[in-house]
């Protein structure tokens, strides 16, 4: 039985789950939620996420909502197949990477999906400029993170050690659209920081899922 | 050798550490980080965690940070000890337990702190009172979280399934301190809801973990 992705190609948190199933090679289905004629709050996605939020996903009876959830499940599950991005056996590089993942959710994506919001989402959908002090806000949050990663990038090639992992995998998102924008110069202006947005980003398995994107 | 936590007894991030360690019975020392001293931002404990926050956790050569992760590790590490947090041996119930560990991270947890920093943290340190503004905005937002999780505790003992787990134990340090303001109301409201956190907070570890509070 196909694995289901609901969610919407646009969608960061949707593109979280693709990436994780293009990498571990997981043949799936794509259900489109069209988030403009606001499907992600009909009733029947609702029974999928009660949040009304992409994406959801199925895999059988078992139903699952929240993208790092997503990931963390299809990479255990799966941890044989394709590109491995977890390393339960390995209690100590897991927790590195689960430290790492938990910076990612609470202190870089807090600033990164926020300036992303006033320097893309609202340019793109709402036709508005973003608010230049919010900008100037999350740009100075953001830029204080960089500083701690740019210093683990030196001792480490990944963030969550030797290996690409989920840890480095749930930036992509994020660093894709902040990428074009006067945003991206907080990670052009870090050498370390730089070369590994450049290394994750050019993974096929992400340029599969934003391909799409690029029509 | 003895694990060790380095934090401070009213930081919630610290208490969820040392719920963790109590309920699994594993013996730990406690190094306090005096916060109004800024300690925390000494080069010492900037090398156990580059952003400056507690907790840290020493487990030998082993350094972690971010309290969610320092959870997980001790539930997987110590997984036979003690009160049992996660189930990794069980995929299903596992990833209901993990989408509900995001659900306290992503949509509860940006409420229900910053509701806390007004009617709690803002009087009580810093001798000013809430913003009443914000408050209400971050009341509406956590009214809405707090309607489906009475959704799912009618169906559900725990958020996680039938066992208390992480995803419940994550929330205590945000009940706790919202409990006696006006925003538990909110709470209070929902049936099932309010069921839960009575349980959850009457947990002996808990207590444990609030007792140098009640002084
Ligand atoms: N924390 C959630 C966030 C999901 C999310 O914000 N999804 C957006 C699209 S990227 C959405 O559905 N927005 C519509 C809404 O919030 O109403 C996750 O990681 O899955
Ligand atoms: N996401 C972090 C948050 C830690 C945190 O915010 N700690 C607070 C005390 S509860 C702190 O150290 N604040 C001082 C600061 O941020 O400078 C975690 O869960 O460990």
């Amino acid at each position: 039985m196909v694995v289901k992705v609901h969610g919407s190609p646009v969608s960061g948190a949707t593109q979280r789950a693709l990436a994780v199933l293009i990498e571990k090679g997981v043949e799936y289905e794509f259900v489109l939620v069209d988030l403009s004629k606001g499907e992600h709050k009909h009733p029947s996605f609702l029974s999928l996420n009660p949040f009304g939020q992409v994406p959801a996903f199925e895999d059988g009876d078992l139903q699952l909502f929240e993208s790092r959830a997503i990931t963390q499940y299809i990479a255990h599950t799966y941890a044989d197949k394709g590109t491995p991005l977890i390393t339960p056996h390995d209690p100590k590089k897991m927790a590195a990477q689960s430290v790492w993942m938990e910076v990612e959710a609470q202190q870089y994506d807090p600033s990164a999906s926020k300036l992303m919001f006033e320097l893309v989402i609202k340019p793109m959908f709402y036709g508005k400029p973003g608010d230049e002090a919010l900008i100037k806000e999350y740009e100075t949050k953001l830029s204080n993170v960089l500083d701690v990663y740019e210093a683990r990038l030196k001792e480490s090639k990944y963030l969550g050690g030797d290996q690409f992992s989920l840890a480095d995998l749930h930036h992509l998102p994020t660093l894709n659209y902040l990428k074009g924008t006067k945003g991206w110069g907080l990670f052009e202006s870090r050498q370390h920081v730089k070369a590994w947005a450049s290394d994750i980003m050019a993974r096929p398995a992400w340029l599969k899922v934003i391909e799409p994107l690029q029509k």
